[in-house]
This record gives structure tokens, C-alpha cells and sequence, in this order.
């Protein structure tokens, strides 16, 4: 699944903090996962602290997920949203065969754009 | 292109430091950018405080690529590694239409195993 903006998040406030959430699909629940996933996206997106977001997915269901905020009590904020607490539960219980989830802190940012 | 280890870095010492590399690949130059980008990851392998990598591209040629480093001279070390420099050079001039890099310092690590 692809956000709906332009897939790289153009420019970053640093220091801010960024939460890399890399998955393995289970081969299930496709429909179910696609609706759950841009809920949560939409969802992020009106939380106090939110700064953007980067998702790739391959053909083999291997993801990665980069949310960016303005500082770690959103993503705490975030990590205990009810919603999003439900959708956790459904990742574990039908959407994820392993996840792994790091939080970060940004420090540093650099980019190109050919055109 | 998937790195020949499982696609998911199980566990990492934290705090350590976190590479975000995400970028749109150019239509062009598939084999030569699979050669370097498979080399990259060979070499970046080689070099001191390296952790490991998880890197995934979707079918649209947006890619995102996690490098995990002991502490932030060895990130700096790589940048200036003298055969890194020249792949660095070909991203912007022929692999990639646009890419941002962030580093970050991973403060925080969750996971989860279905089986």
C-alpha cells in the first residue's frame, strides 16, 4: 500500500523521530489488511505530532514503513491510540508473520531530485 | 532487491544508529544498478560497526533500504568509502530520479514472531 502523497517525504524538521516498522505479511486477510493499513495511514495522519509518512511493500509481502514525528510523546501518543490499539491486536493476531519495530531519533538528513 | 539474509533484522544492541535510505529508482539502467546495489550491500557488510540491512522495492520502483551501524563514525566511514563514493556518483547520475537519507539513533526496539 502507497500513501496517497508523493511516496518520499520531502523535507524533515530535524531533530525529529522516526518510527521503522519492517513486517512480513502473512498470505492472508489481503482485503481486510488493505483497509485496516489505509485506516491507520488516515488515521496517523490527524495526530498531534505527525510529519509524514514512507510505505513500501514487495511482491514477496516484505514491508517497511517510516513514520515520521515531532517528538517521541507522539509517537507514544500514537502506540496507545484505541483505534490503532485494535489494529495492533489484528496485525498480531492475522495481518503479521514477524515484525520488527525501532524508534528513532532523527539527527541528520540529506537528498537529490534529478529534475 | 532483497538482501540474501532473511529480510528482517531480528535484534539489534540499542542504542545503535539506523540508515533511511529511501528513494525512486530512474527506468533505466535495471542490470547495472542491480550489480552495484547487490555490491553495495556486499561491501557495506565488510565495514566496521555494520549491523545488518533490510531493504525492500515495490513495483513502482520506490525502494527503502535500512542500514543498521554500531555508532555514527562508522555511517561516516561509509559514506567516504572510496568505492561507495563512485556507486554515490551513479545514483545521482543514472539510479535514482530522487532519494532522501536520514540518520537517526535507534533509541527503542520492539518485535514479534508468529510461529
Amino acid at each position: 500500500m502507497s500513501p496517497p502523497e508523493a511516496p518520499l517525504v520531502d523535507r524533515l524538521p530535524t531533530p525529529c523521530w522516526l518510527v521503522a516498522f519492517t513486517n512480513r505479511r502473512t498470505e492472508a486477510h489481503d482485503e481486510e489488511y488493505d483497509r485496516v493499513a489505509a485506516r491507520m495511514v488516515a488515521l496517523a495522519r490527524e495526530q498531534p505530532g505527525f510529519l509524514g509518512v514512507e510505505a513500501v511493500r514487495d511482491a514477496q509481502g516484505v514491508g517497511i514503513t517510516l513514520s515520521y514525528w515531532r517528538d517521541r510523546a507522539s509517537i507514544s501518543a500514537w502506540k496507545a491510540h484505541l483505534e490503532h490499539g485494535e489494529a495492533q491486536r489484528a496485525g498480531n493476531d492475522r495481518f503479521y508473520a514477524r515484525w520488527r519495530l525501532r524508534v528513532c531519533e532523527v539527527v541528520d538528513e540529506r537528498g537529490f531530485d534529478a529534475d
